[in-house]
């Protein structure tokens, strides 16, 4: 079950043998995004998923606007996941096992799969924030391990 | 060999059982934030490698300020890893495989393993993006499929 309608998106991504590119508006327009929530039984404006539109295979990935004074309402735990929480723009709180914090620009948050967690915007300005979810303990190496230098230059 | 000066940071990081938590700052001072950059032999600024600070075991991130006309000189492919660019400011261009593209605000680029990617500020602002990289293939469910909502409600 798609998570959001792709039928919609799919016309507008870009794509070549080993990439895929989408233009999803600028952050002050993500509230044009919406998903029926299938927890809350209910519309939730401002998050897009991106694994489906670029058919990413080691990520999940939302972009989110949470309006000034919204709260999530339930916590959750995930079952393989790790998630790591990048907040862009405005203020808020974050809860993990019952433990509260500030979140702000800038703010990055790495929650093992058993923690639980939960967020609001107790502010009068949106907050905008990525969440990323991976496999826990599936990176086996990474950017200058990982990364191939090319000797052709750019050809621009 | 870390990428990062780590011991300048790992004092700031708040953990807790299940998860890592760091203030990078606003992303107009990410200049604060400098490597020795290996193929480059120089030093970078404007770049801040995360997984090492959190910890993270899924994916390796980077939050990333690219001054007004600067380019990356060199083309790069990856040996496991997918990569994600979220760009979140500013406007610029990418190429992969040879093939370029208008980068902006909302860009967000999946790219395989194999794509040889560059890309480049050719704009009068500087340009601000995130990149995730995670092992090809590696992610089994996510969302939904992957969440436990939990009965408990938040604390506050």
């Amino acid at each position: 079950m798609p998570i959001q309608e792709l039928k919609k998106y799919s016309s507008q991504v870009k794509t070549g043998q080993n990439f895929s590119a989408f233009d999803a508006g600028s952050l002050e327009d993500l509230f044009q995004y919406e998903l029926q929530h299938p927890r809350l039984n209910r519309t939730v404006k401002g998050k897009l998923f991106l694994r489906e539109i670029l058919d990413l295979t080691s990520m999940q990935v939302s972009l989110n606007r949470l309006p000034a004074g919204a709260a999530v309402p339930f916590i959750h735990k995930h079952k393989q996941n790790e998630e790591l929480y990048i907040f862009i723009k405005g203020n808020g709180q974050m809860q993990v096992d019952g433990e509260t914090f500030d979140i702000k620009e800038g703010t990055v948050v790495r929650i093992a799969p058993d923690g639980g967690r939960v967020w609001r915007n107790n502010s009068s300005e949106d907050l905008y924030y990525i969440v990323i979810q991976g496999k826990d303990g599936s990176l086996s190496q990474d950017t200058f391990d990982d990364g191939i230098p090319l000797e052709t230059p750019p050809s621009w």
